[in-house]
């Protein structure tokens, strides 16, 4: 589709290593994204560290302006996490500035991945996976306004379970709304890697019997599953929730059927 | 146990907050990181960009040096990648030293998650994800002696599927050498962060009977599994290895296994 909006390709986000499995349109992006239970978070932390860290967070796309906007418009990433943790103190230090220095808002890299399968090929050096990445190069600020947070919080509880939230105590009291941060990421640049399709070998080794004789070759596919729902031993709800059940369903044969249906697909390059 | 080797709590590494999580022995560092099939490796790639870079990557522990050690043991981090991929060029460069600079070899930060469940407590806010994590801060070398670098190789495939390497086509050619780089992550610093047992809720929600009678709490268990292995088009083998399917068998079981079991195990905090 031509009239698809896209992530533009820039110095910072575009693939270069097996070009053709890289994707830019923001549906294919934002959905892998909110396809990921959890989400890694990368950020320098500053000095004395030299590292970057990497958290697993949760986090979740909606548009505060435009709430009807769907996963092929621009959005914003809501990550959430408790006030003091480090990466809150980091991105409020950035925020405010340091004692004579400007404030330089946190810029900060999300990725998703889920893994879809084991591609399995006649040489170490063509194995690969299946797998389906997002990441995302954004600058982060503060939600401080509390209209804003709280459709962060249902917007990041809804994410990881639809309908939950307004199944749940709410609204949250003063001291839960105290005790949350919530983060915007504003995406400044984006892209998508896919691998799909059946394993790839070279003709070197395709024109070898002894090779084809003795190798398997083929995908050993790889899903999120859901069990059973287990009750808390405080729980007073008799039966598991509609909503939770058919979420349960729908996402594990939806989960099921993409790493099957991804083997059937095209692939790009060759391992 | 006493005895268990662990990595020592420095400013890098320490789990600050939900402390009771943090878990810093050698075992469970990498048992975590050896269970997922890809790691999140995060860099700083210079200027001009200002994000770290997050990349989804292959990565396997082992020790060359000692390779017979086990996961409670030190051990190095292997990844494998193509020899002109940008996190490879990054490191080359920061191992060379740039012209009047001086070596300074990269430092990077590797995390890998697993979701367990979905915790469903009473209010939003004390909603929380069964998950181990763990997260190593470590200092990259390239690979570039021969043997090492064979090592790693089967490593790697091995470290995906036990037994894989020996039943291909070995060994890789130079032309596999050449395009393969192996990067190899001395560990500096490593946790590990795992939540267990069921929801957690306060006093206050705990006691209203309006809330318990509405909210269903409980558990949904997430775990990793796997289908049944698809031939490739090319594929003339008739069966699958009993390696394989064993692997699937066992490691499926486990991982279903591990979500349930992880329910029963206190937790530590409230969310």
């Amino acid at each position: 589709m031509s009239s698809e909006l896209s992530y533009p390709k820039s110095k910072v986000n575009k693939v270069n290593r097996l070009a053709d499995r890289g994707k830019y349109d923001c549906k294919t992006v934002h959905e892998i994204l909110m396809a990921s239970p959890v989400v890694h978070v990368s950020f320098n932390p500053g000095s004395p560290e030299e590292y970057p860290v990497i958290l697993p967070m949760i986090g979740k796309l909606g548009s505060f302006e435009n709430p009807s906007a769907d996963l092929s418009e621009p959005l914003d990433l809501y990550l959430h996490g408790y006030v003091s943790s480090r990466i809150m103190n980091v991105a409020r230090k950035a925020a405010q500035g340091e004692g004579e220095a400007d404030a330089t808002p946190l810029k900060i890299c999300v990725c998703a991945t889920k893994v879809d399968g084991l591609v399995l090929s006649l040489t170490p050096n063509s194995h690969s996976m299946n797998y389906r990445s997002s990441v995302i190069f954004g600058t982060v600020e503060l939600v401080m306004d509390a209209e804003e947070k709280l459709y962060a919080m249902k917007l990041i509880t809804d994410g990881v379970l639809p309908g939950r939230y307004d199944d749940t105590r709410i609204p949250p009291d003063s001291a839960e709304m105290q005790s949350t941060q919530i983060l915007k990421v504003t995406i400044d640049h984006a892209s998508a890697k896919i691998r799909t399709g059946e394993p790839g070998d070279y003709e070197k080794d395709l024109k070898r019997d002894d090779v084809r004789a003795k190798v398997w070759t083929g995908i050993v596919p790889i899903y999120q599953a859901f069990g059973e729902p287990q009750v808390a031993s405080y729980n007073r709800v008799d039966k598991v929730p509609g909503y939770i059940s058919n979420y349960i369903k729908e996402t594990g044969d939806a989960e099921k059927e993409y790493a099957l249906t991804a083997i059937q697909k095209a692939s790009a390059g060759k391992s």
